[in-house]
């Protein structure tokens, strides 16, 4: 299969105006809120979805330019593996968070524990499930010896679309 | 923003040749084992991985065709928002699973818990991070009611390219 073609949803409003600054994942960014905003063709798809506390943001990373098989994270000071990290530039620019869904109201979701810039194109939202997607006896490889400084660590200017480990 | 296009970075081989019969996710896909096959010029990115004992697996779900706002899940009998459920025929067909990973040799990883269908093009891999990724104090809205069930319950053809809640 060749060239795999999306189109956004919608778009994810935050205080983020910028990549510097930013948190790297959720886990620092406790308490920053920001909103989502769902294309007029997809509202009927929200149904049912204001259940759930806490829901999967996938989205397209897109000040992210080209990318690189190797990073060095915000984290570490060795180049890794991109798959081995959540470094925005990789071969596919794409993003993934979950958040707090405090409330949906129209095409609006309000979202809470965000780490996404503003005006980002949203691709799709999913439930989250903790049967399906909370792990336990989980290892972390490199991460595990820094696992502690992620929440005080902010991003800075390394990558050019830079967040995330 | 308009069309977003991905290329696949390898492809994803498993036990489950069609949708009929394969478990519902990854919870109720315990012990089963498949292989992810890397193209060549991504090999690259797969330094450091095999320090993570789990991985976030994000691929295009090829076999679904077209989308509906409203789905009845396997779970349930009643028409739930698209983005409430993890139903393939979504507006994007990105499919989303946490997998166990066994072994990385050359470009093969060797994972388990896996509920994907067989030749599924995989387009991202994420490291999985528990304190990124693991949440706490989580609602379930339509799902809480019948998640005990969900590890016994198999997919069926309820959709053309079904599975999943």
């Amino acid at each position: 299969m060749d060239d795999i073609t999306y189109k956004p949803i919608g778009s994810i409003r935050t205080p983020f105006k910028k990549q510097a600054g930013m948190p790297i994942q959720p886990s620092g960014a406790q308490g920053v809120r920001g909103t989502v905003k769902i294309k007029k063709d997809y509202i009927g798809g929200l149904k049912d979805l204001e259940g759930f506390s806490h829901i999967i943001l996938i989205y397209h990373l897109h000040l992210s330019q080209g990318y690189s098989l190797n990073v060095i994270p915000f984290l570490d000071d060795q180049l890794r593996g991109v798959f081995a990290t959540r470094a925005p530039r990789r071969p596919n620019s794409i993003g993934l968070s979950i958040v707090k869904l405090n409330a949906v109201e129209g095409d609006i979701l309000e979202i809470e524990n965000v780490d996404i810039v503003d005006g980002t194109p949203l691709l799709d939202i999913k439930p989250y499930i903790p049967e399906f997607d909370a792990q336990t006896e989980v290892k972390t490889g490199w991460l595990a010896e820094v696992d502690e400084q992620v929440k005080q660590v902010k991003s800075d200017n390394r990558f050019n679309a830079g967040k995330k480990v």
